[in-house]
């Protein structure tokens, strides 16, 4: 497997940085977030005259390139078969449309943690906090909160304009958390909160990209706004393969491989996205493997962005989540020696909060005037919003022991993970006895990414169809069963291999209708395309 | 004035496009929001080796050029000010920190609205809503409408990412109060939900600069949002002045010649921006003016970006708020005729909810391939913040006649808005009765922009400061009196002409005291520096 990965890499890199010969389906999905302009890109033209003065000849190629798989044309397939689903009930061969496109846990039932929500409740509308009625409303130790919060807000003004890293007694909670967390001191200053973990991806991008030149090695598979990022930003996606022998493990070689490979074309390579617990393979790195990752971004000079969303979400007892803050100063590397960013988002973990758009990133071994130029452009947009900025620090710092709160707090949080700990063996167990599918644990994060081994036939059908080999099966998969899963190649796979990603999110009492109804579509479509 | 402004303004773009000679101090910040590389920007330079591989030689120059004088130098005095106010309290010749420097109302005191507030607790704790004590603290029309909004979102979860471009039932309410607003037709898709309008205006420069050779019509004065999201998308700022000897006039003419000229340097302009209410002006286009804007763009082929978020703050009597959507339908101009995005936002108005970041876009008359890839790009980041989309929908959709909380909805709105307009008329009559100070009537928005015709004692003073003449005024203004406003120079003005942006937020109580320590700090100032 990995020799064969590695032989098709080469050549498929090749030919990207050659432009020799024409790609592969899944390739040109996948690099059409890279910067090479091929001849079907239209260029500005400012003689066109349609109605429009804007026209996809016209518009910023960089826009044209992007691609974002997760609410890519599967999702817009699964929207029409909806509407179908109430416009005309019975017509189709399921009922519901089941969402395993995207991670996004209370679109299928998960509630909030209560206390969060309270807190949030009350500082939108604080002046209910001494009326009497709000006792018998809310928990004693959210109405505390509430208040330290709106203490920590200049003028308790929740709807101002906040300085434009977030409110600083909010952030001093975040550093605390941090601190508690990896046993070693964070810097409230370092702190940017942002409306999730996006925009603060975004704005490290647009700070370290100038032009294709520019490279940020990813890997693949990748969560897809890291390549839309890029592309958006006119940067070269450097791969770095993750070896799915080994349960999609990060190889030092293959990073110093791809490295090199890119220097050697010209291509300055400025940053390294780790991804951990891994999205949207679902593996969770071990603390050798990150001091391997700490040392080879210091030798080479490389940024490390570490997307850390999911560090809550680890079900293997054998695996724990460790900051690669935490690694390199456990490894004695300091503010002087690595310039590292962190990510981490309300939307993810047991809280699973997408919608409230908070997020925030640590900056450290930046310079002073660096972090200049960071806080000037967040200042641009002034701030993120301040309900996301508040459920940051809630879920930095969430009810403690002899808090009033902290038992149901316990308990919905533990009942959340435990509960998708075992949606994720129940899934994985279930691929993994298809004939032609093989599955790796989803030890972490909220997805399986399992490897389908299409039949010939099945590929050429596809073929026929105009449309990668992955997106064929998953389009089949959503048309007879309601399942939206998205095509591997969205995220990036080794070339002639062929994914899907599908999240652990379906509540429990729907886990055995996805099983049962993926595995007689599978079974179906083997049938059909069997060689 | 006229003839003195078109005279200065030529020769400033004729150095500014020819690169010949030196930029005045105002100028160059001006303009360093545009694509001219000067020798001074660094270039990236892979061969550099600091302790951090990022330094001001290797980040996107891009990023290096963009300013934002909002939240820039001057702010960053103030907080160190108020620190000392704090630290060692009685040494400052004042005793607060007045910040008219940014429009954020409710950090100078201003309330939120109660239903506003109202709604957004029950939605962001939805199971008090059946909860007996709930209808003591609630008023009941706010009870409906949480259960209304949350019957409006999928599975009435407020804490799932949302549709891309926003809630469908939340885009219907916004429509619908389009609708009564101009009284023609809005369509729901055509809605993009943001987070503020920052992000909206962000997408559509992304959508529209290729590189430096797309030119974007902007005003000068111009909030600077506009020149810092150019430069961070490459892009050229092609100016056009508004000529404030007519209260702040926006001449067809002078649009031409500035869109003449610039074609003539090879820039392809692709849209005009227009302020309405003026931003930092506070003038009130009249329909007319609007008429020939929409005309003017429709003739040239410009995309017309109207900023319209302070569409709810007019001040006098004669002045109305025309949507430029209405004037375009009302000209018998549709979708096929006009590219037109107005954008709202929930920062300004009576509302003044900053901090909730909640805003939309209105894309009319681009075709359905075009909006595929506004959609593509803002289902990057996934779905702006829920509150906010809910504000968004509540501040379209405020408490009717009959409401149970009409009546206090109208007169927290008519207190706010009486009191703002008072406060503008007070402070421009206290401008206007200084020497040396002429200041244009806020006919709306939330700033007054006075003109300071600095002696040239004060203008050798800032040279030998280094700074702009109007920073020097406004940094010594803040020094003496705690008084925050922000230079002109980070609006752009005629070169040559010197201004500064003050808000009219201060509260009521507060604009006696910033009037009399303005005037005393006039008086001294000029006193010193008069020829």
């Amino acid at each position: 497997m990995r020799k064969f990965a590695a032989g098709r890499l080469k050549s498929a890199l090749t030919r990207y940085y050659h432009k020799q010969t024409p790609l592969s389906s899944s390739q040109s999905r996948f690099l059409s977030s890279t910067p090479v302009l091929d001849s079907a890109t239209p260029m500005a033209d400012s003689s066109s005259h349609s109605s429009s003065p804007v026209t996809l000849q016209t518009i910023n190629p960089k826009v044209l390139r992007c691609e974002y798989a997760v609410r890519g044309e599967i999702v817009n397939i699964a929207q029409r078969l909806q509407q179908e689903l109430l416009d005309k009930p019975g017509t189709l061969p399921f009922d519901e449309i089941l969402y395993c496109n995207i991670g996004n846990p209370q679109s299928l039932g998960q509630q909030p943690i209560t206390f969060f929500r309270e807190v949030l409740a009350l500082c939108d509308h604080p002046s209910i906090l001494d009326k009497s009625e709000t006792q018998g409303l809310f928990s004693a130790d959210s109405i505390e909160r509430a208040w330290k919060i709106l203490d920590q807000i200049p003028g308790r003004a929740t709807g101002a304009y906040s300085h434009s890293q977030g409110i600083k007694g909010l952030r001093d909670t975040i550093a605390a958390g941090i601190e508690a967390r990896d046993g070693c001191p964070a810097d409230p200053n370092d702190i940017f909160l942002t409306d999730g973990a996006s925009p603060a991806v975004h704005m490290m991008m647009q700070l370290l990209i100038t032009s294709e030149k520019d490279g940020i090695l990813c890997p693949i598979p990748q969560y897809p706004l890291y390549s839309a990022s890029i592309a958006l930003h006119g940067g070269t996606l450097v791969p770095y393969y993750l070896e799915e022998a080994s349960g999609w493990g990060l190889e030092i070689s293959e990073l110093k491989k791809q490295l090199e490979d890119a220097k050697s074309k010209g291509i300055n390579v400025r940053a390294l996205v780790v991804i951990n617990p891994g999205n949207p393979t679902g593996q969770v790195l071990a603390e050798g493997n990150q001091r391997d990752i700490v040392e080879f971004c210091k030798q080479e000079g490389l940024v490390l962005l570490a997307d850390e969303v999911y560090q809550e979400n680890v079900y293997v007892p054998d695996k724990k989540f460790h900051s690669f803050k935490k690694v390199s100063r456990s490894m004695g590397y300091g503010e002087a020696d690595i310039s590292l960013v962190s990510f981490q988002s309300v939307s993810k973990g047991y809280y699973g909060e997408c919608g409230k758009r908070g997020g925030y990133m640590e900056v450290t071994g930046f310079s002073a005037e660096i972090r200049e130029q960071i806080y000037k452009v967040a200042s641009v947009n002034l701030c993120s919003n301040i309900s996301g900025q508040i459920l940051a620090s809630l879920v930095m710092s969430p009810p403690k022991v002899g808090d009033e709160s902290y038992e149901s707090y316990r308990d919905e949080r533990d009942g959340i993970l435990s509960s998708l700990a075992r949606r994720a063996k129940t899934l994985e167990d279930a691929l993994n006895s298809l004939d032609g599918i093989t599955c790796n644990k989803a030890e972490g994060a909220m997805y399986l990414f399992p490897r389908i081994n299409l039949p010939h036939k099945a590929i050429e059908a596809a073929k026929a169809a105009n449309t990668a080999a992955d997106a064929f099966y998953c389009r089949q998969l959503l048309n007879a069963t309601g399942i939206v899963v998205v095509p591997g190649s969205g995220f990036g796979q080794v070339p002639g291999t062929w994914h899907f990603r599908c999240t652990i999110l379906p509540q429990e009492d729907k886990i055995p209708a996805v099983v049962s109804r993926l595995t007689d579509f599978h079974k179906k479509f083997m049938d059909e395309y069997r060689d």
